[in-house]
């Protein structure tokens, strides 16, 4: 079955610092037209930082949509024209004080796929040596260190409820031996 | 330190059928001011269904903002006043075909809580029975049953890149033995 909708007129309604929303009506497979909802966002890395004695580097910051303050790994949005890889270095040198020696890939993902197209590249980053933290002047965070056994406990209780958060502490579990 | 901003005006910028959007004027924690764009939702579950020779029962649904298909468990939005476990069911039933005796919550994520305050519970799905399929009139998507081991290779691969689709398929890996 051919899956695709056609993008028949396009309404943009607001352009903003770090969304944009536009309206798109779509055809649909079966001939008949909808609408489509779609926040626009130019994308984000996500670093899970592993210290030398094996703790997670997790970042508390206030989340205003939430009304209330999250722990999650370090991270941030694309400069304009920045390749993904830099960004995460530089998102973890700013918000942790932390430069890394090795950076891989974990995975990418999609938060709301239904309405936005931020893509998150969530990078592991290990052999961690000290550098300097430097926050945008609107951005206040707290650092935690956690052990991974810590960090899947608070899995285990909800505590810890951001996806790309979630995502890299499962990672570890299942590729890294905590128990040494 | 205290993280929290408090809002000291609020613009409505759109109201629409998935979410609206708010730009708010907030108080910084060192007493300056900033704005935060918020993308307000109701609200989803999602569920990983186990069938009974533990398969994992993924939807393949296009996407418009991201232009392409993406595969992801089955999910949807909160209708007005339903429970989370009863929209779990139902989105289940009306996207899968399959009822479920069993249902229990992995967790709830947040896919970008730097800008909507969309929560989405996960639910483990097992005990399955068959019952009716019935899509909304602007829903077209195709069924995949995968192994857990073929949803592992997918994950290496970065071919699954929908965060909640992620977290239930680590999940079944931390959580269930597979080689049996």
């Amino acid at each position: 079955m051919n899956l695709y909708e056609k993008t028949t007129n396009k309404t943009s309604i607001y352009e903003g610092k770090i969304i944009d929303l536009e309206v798109h009506d779509v055809e649909l497979p079966n001939g008949e037209t909808s609408s489509r909802e779609i926040v626009l966002h130019n994308g984000a890395v996500a670093v899970c930082a592993l210290t030398p004695d094996n703790k997670i580097v997790l970042v508390e910051q206030f989340r205003k949509p939430l009304d209330d303050t999250m722990l999650e790994i370090p991270a941030g949005k694309l400069e304009i024209g920045e390749e993904r890889e830099e960004a995460a270095m530089r998102e973890l040198e700013e918000e942790t004080g932390y430069k890394a020696k090795s950076l891989q890939l974990i995975t990418d993902m999609y938060g709301s796929p239904g309405f936005t197209n931020e893509k998150i590249s969530i990078y592991l980053a290990t052999e961690l040596l000290p550098g300097e933290t430097h926050l945008d002047e609107d951005e206040f965070i707290e650092i935690h260190e956690l052990s991974i056994n810590e960090a899947q406990e608070k899995l285990a209780n909800n505590e810890i409820n951001d996806a790309k958060t979630i995502i890299a502490i499962q990672y570890l579990l299942l590729n890294y031996n905590h128990s040494k």
